[in-house]
């Protein structure tokens, strides 16, 4: 029977087949299947959670090293070979913290969230982690207060429409509208002296929904903890950069780490922000700055002048990642990766150890179905990462430590992280959609009586998309980072959310009563996700050819593509139009006289970049896409197929460069990337679109060429694969 | 000199030109605007403010009356004949106001508004008419609570698909969205027992900007009052419908009167709402719904359960409209009405009585260059109508009154109201529109050195529309509509503002102190505005041929043609998606299990309309609009010119039908009406448009009908102009 690798599945002909499998192996791997599905124990995710989630467990405590000690043994006990791989890796601590406001009127920061009865998990008081932000700089600086609203690009190019300056002030910004490490590194960038992030209610407190402990939104007192480390620049240790942070690796200075803040900041409750904002004075917000609380929002500078002195302990604490091997049958070396972090800011019932303990009881079930006689082909490596919270720590100095071995071995990455009640939502490397589609179309969602792609799809088309299944671009965020941006290893993130929404992320509210009242009662998604990770990990170890397919790949980079000449021809017609108002004097009579505005300037023209080279080599991709989805692997031999899988494996890699982007070489991938500007987010084809972004028209042009480089070396690569014929 | 009528001006290639007049009347006219323009003394404004907001005057009020008097006097001292015109009118004056919440805990709201330092006027005590809603029925009702957003019918159409009835609740519902008479019409369509309505800080309070006497936004204690009278079934005396409230006139039972609500209805501040809202439960509302109080916005029905227990005293009030008339020197039977209401909520600093200073500043200019000899050529009717916050009653009444005089007399009505600071806005009929852009071309603008057309136009270029000056369609909320849309009178209705924006309207700091710090500091605008109605006026009265230019007003009909026909698409493509998600069960599938809803039902299909009758008529109205465009009309004799001038004046009315609107016979007017079900909101095409909306497709088809007969009408209207030929 002929049967072309990537049709299999996507004909939808057969129900039953899965891409990469012949249809007798896809009948037996269906049937392991629904033993693993069958294994699965909700009472395991509840009962592990509990124990994990008893005390807070961030890096360096002894708690998080016994949850890794018990993690091994667990794994252990499960047949897998386990290990603790540990790093010494540097870590703040917060001994000082004072927020005080200093004019017109005093009022110091309490910096304390409430126990709240009904959850004495909240009430273990000097237990829990201080509120802060890891890899602030020490520092104490008292300046006037200008309110930034989120604090990204757009808030500053407002804020100089406005003859706003933060030189010298300090700034507060609400959390949300990006990844909070930005709003430091651009007040600096601005001169400011310092930043203190809040939570508005808007975002995520009263205004979304009933408040702990009632509701599962933010009390007024509630902290979001988080790390403000410039991993934009490079996660993980910073005093390690692009190496294992072992015992005795070479390390930087602290003074001269680039990836700590410039100036000291500080996160507060929305309690401790509202007298702030309330004696700002200075010209009213415009509607989308304003949040919830019940003031009108000024953006000042001052007269409210604040005091912001913090000071930390610098030490090196082990990250303990826990390292579970289960050595494949038939391609030891080929490896597949499955993470998912321990380690938390306070409990982390939610973030991490709801993704955490799915993970586990996935592999306790695929340890089961080993011991029964289904050991899978590929080997698989299951990890619990330590230290993510304050930058993707450990699993960065642990892919850094291993990177050859892993550039060699590893098939793909499946990441996991906190999870809840919704939707499944999965980002990764495009050429894992058609499987990952497959999984999903085969996942029951506990909740309706269908499969959780179908839920899914019928949520897209209520919001006016009739989108298939697609995977979104992974920016950053979680334990991916390092396997897809820097190893270039196929990297998969995923997780249910949607129906969960709360504002207890980094508090000391993110319990196990809280989980379990609001996030996935009943743990009936934890075991949705053990599902759906456990089939791509299964599937990917037992494939006959692995089920890479790059025609989605192809078609998704294409419309890149077309967003970054988007982009390109909308920066030119706003700055066509703004010449225009600005020749007319449009700006300055429109304005209201009684409140001084600095007269608008002319606009540097955006010139008409050569897109060419991108738009022929995605052309040709096509063409080679094309091919290679006709390839008959049916036919091949088993040394045919090996080759195949070889180069399926390692195909990701192509998509990387040894010198990475301007200005952060550790970045390597050149499709996916964190936004520089934007943090979490992704920037897709970074080194382009961020140059058109910055209009660094001479960067764009450069970065063109190199992305076409890259982009007909895969197509070269392609061909590779074409040419493996029976 | 061959100069076509409405190309004269629009020619743009003379600058002194002014449609309707020849080169030399034109440069006489402008001499007469400048003597005009420097005669205005904004002292005048100052001091007239301040004596006619001394107290509060509502209709029936012995303030009220003596404003009357004093405001005759005035005219008479300027040469005119002035006389009261006094109506016997129905008004409510509020004995009894209870609001009590009785569960789950007690509360009374205080009903009542604080005084503020710095504003006397605040302090007045029980002079100060108590907060209402007029022509709200009496009643004594408790039941749960339901929160409807702003209670307009895409809220309740919310609220369906969440499966909650408001049958037998009582609603709270914000101010704004629409206007307030349809939150109360609306809810006892619906079944609903009683209507609350408060002002969310998010629409005028704290959220928009500092609170008075800070700022200019309502504080917590201030309530909005105003009048729930059923105006969109028709306005005025709700025991006189169509005729004049003469004191012998006949008067139906107020039983039987349509336009008192059928439920009771009661505005309230914030500051009593919040309590309220707090102690809902039930769904969290949608964030579209929720306003700026620090509380979650729940919807309910209950735990609140309220009280509401209202009674007014029912009695005949006299209102004195003050009718000053200048008699024209060449053409006494053609009358420029120009008219701005003098009675208030309150003290009305702003509303009305910023307007009317204005126009008794412009009656005295006028009256000056009359007695200097300029007597204008038509004769002007200045009217100062009372009675208008109730329901438009002292214009509507006098309109009914003298209803054939004025059909036959009557070339225009100006209307003004409340002004302040900012931009010209002009609504009124589209064939005035080249006329008034031209006015606006020549009015300096106060604040910068452009006139307030190219001001306005500035502003409409920085929020990207590259729009012309255009007036808007009047829907109605203030007296051009009596005279526009029951009388068929050519009508505007003009004002400034946009940078005046505060929380006093209808309340007690509608004051003078708030309204010179506010509104229009040193008033500038108000006499901007004397110089722009002035000009209107002035233009209207001494014109050889009257300033109607159809070519403006076709272009606008076929626009609103071209919207009606997409809202047809749009309603067929929203009904045949909603059916489709239906059908795919995508609604089920999307909705969160745990928040039961009702399944959604497969909705009627949206036929197709043949709108072609109404397409034929726009077009054939194209054909004619070009060929009285090409009139010679310098060559005109001056009898040609007299019947030119009679066709003209009266060329509104064709678009009136005896008939009137479906459901509303009051409503004479086909393109412009106020909205059934959104009150001020202006519906242009409203028979048809409302059929569509409301998806009564026979009635579609027949106004489809009756329209183009209208529409057709007036096109062997303007053929009749057309014929008159030298």
């Amino acid at each position: 029977m002929i049967t072309g690798l990537f049709l299999l599945a996507a004909s939808g002909l057969n129900a039953q087949a899965i891409s990469g499998f012949s249809p007798e192996a896809a009948k037996k791997q269906r049937q392991l299947e629904a033993t693993f599905d069958e294994s699965l124990k909700k009472e395991n995710l509840d009962a592990w959670m509990q124990r994990m989630a008893a005390e807070p467990h961030w890096v360096g405590t002894d708690y998080g090293a016994e949850n890794a000690r018990w993690m091994k043994e667990q794994f252990e006990s499960w047949g897998y070979d386990a290990r603790i791989d540990t790093y010494q890796v540097l870590f703040p601590y917060p001994r000082v913290r004072l927020l005080e406001m200093t004019a017109p009127e005093r009022y110091t920061a309490t910096l304390e969230a409430v126990a709240v009865e009904g959850d004495p998990y909240t009430a273990q008081g000097e237990a829990l982690l201080p509120s802060y932000n890891a890899f602030s700089t020490d520092g104490d600086v008292e300046a006037e207060l200008v309110f930034v609203n989120y604090g990204v690009p757009s808030d500053y190019e407002e804020l100089e429409k406005l003859g706003i300056d933060v030189r010298g002030k300090i700034v507060i910004a609400k959390y949300y509208g990006s990844w909070r490490g930005i709003k430091p590194k651009l007040a600096a960038e601005k001169g400011a002296i310092g930043c203190i992030i809040y939570s508005d209610p808007e975002d995520d407190g009263y205004y979304q929904g009933d408040v702990y402990p009632e509701g599962a939104f933010k009390n007024s007192t509630g902290v979001q903890r988080g790390s403000v480390m410039d991993m934009p620049l490079y996660p993980g240790d910073v005093l390690t950069p692009g190496y294992g942070a072992t015992e005795d690796a070479d390390r930087l200075d602290r003074q001269e780490a680039p990836t700590i803040t410039k100036i000291p900041v500080l996160p507060i409750s929305y309690a401790d922000a509202e007298p702030l904002l309330r004696a700002l004075q200075g010209p009213v917000a415009q509607a989308s700055w304003r949040g919830a609380l019940p003031l009108t929002y000024h953006i000042g500078p001052g007269p409210a002048r604040v005091r912001l002195k913090l000071e930390f302990e610098w030490s090196l604490q082990p990250a303990h990642n826990v390292i579970a091997t289960l050595k494949g049958s038939e391609f030891p070396d080929q490896w597949v990766i499955r993470g998912n972090h321990h380690d938390a800011w306070v409990h982390g019932a939610s973030d991490p150890v709801s993704g955490m303990v799915a993970l586990m009881e996935e592999a306790r079930a695929v340890g089961q179905l080993a011991k029964k006689g289904n050991r899978p082909k590929r080997t698989l490596v299951y990890c619990a990462w330590d230290a993510e919270e304050p930058g993707l720590i450990g699993s960065t100095e642990w892919v850094e430590d291993h990177l050859p071995e892993l550039r060699e071995k590893a098939v793909a990455y499946v990441n996991t992280d906190g999870n809840g009640r919704g939707f499944l939502g999965v980002g990764g490397s495009h050429s894992l959609q058609t499987m990952v589609s497959e999984v999903a179309g085969d996942v029951p969602d506990p909740q309706t009586d269908v499969s959780v792609k179908e839920r899914r799809i019928a949520a897209q088309l209520t919001r006016g998309s009739d989108a298939d299944f697609e995977l979104s671009a992974l920016g950053s965020g979680s334990d991916y980072t390092p396997f897809i941006q820097h190893a270039g290893i196929a990297s998969l993130n995923l997780g249910f959310g949607g129906e969960s929404s709360g504002g207890e992320y980094h508090t000391i509210y993110d319990t196990y009563p809280h989980y379990t009242r609001f996030k996935d009662p009943g743990f009936q998604y934890g075991v949705a996700l053990a599902k759906t990770a456990g089939r791509i990990v299964l599937r990917l170890a037992n494939a006959e050819v692995l089920p890479f397919d790059f025609k989605p790949w192809q078609a998704t980079v294409s419309g890149y593509l077309d967003e970054v000449m988007e982009t390109a021809d909308k920066l030119r017609k706003e700055v066509e139009q703004h010449n225009k108002l600005v020749a007319r004097n449009a700006y300055t009579l429109a304005a209201d006289p009684t409140k001084p505005m600095p007269k608008p300037e002319i606009k540097a023209a955006v010139p008409y970049l050569d897109f060419s080279p991108l738009q022929n080599a995605v052309a040709s991709l096509k063409d080679r896409v094309e091919e290679v989805s006709k390839l008959d692997t049916a036919s091949l031999s088993k040394a045919q197929k090996e080759r195949l899988n070889q180069l399926l494996m390692h195909a990701e890699q192509q998509l990387t460069s040894p010198e990475g982007l301007p200005r952060r070489s550790w970045y390597k991938h050149q499709i996916y990337a964190p936004g520089f500007y934007t943090g979490y987010g992704v920037k897709t084809l970074p080194g382009v679109r961020e140059a058109i972004e910055q209009k660094n028209w001479e960067e764009a042009e450069s970065q063109i060429e190199k992305l076409a480089g890259t982009l007909n070396g895969m197509a070269e690569y392609l061909r590779k694969i074409q040419e493996v014929q029976p």
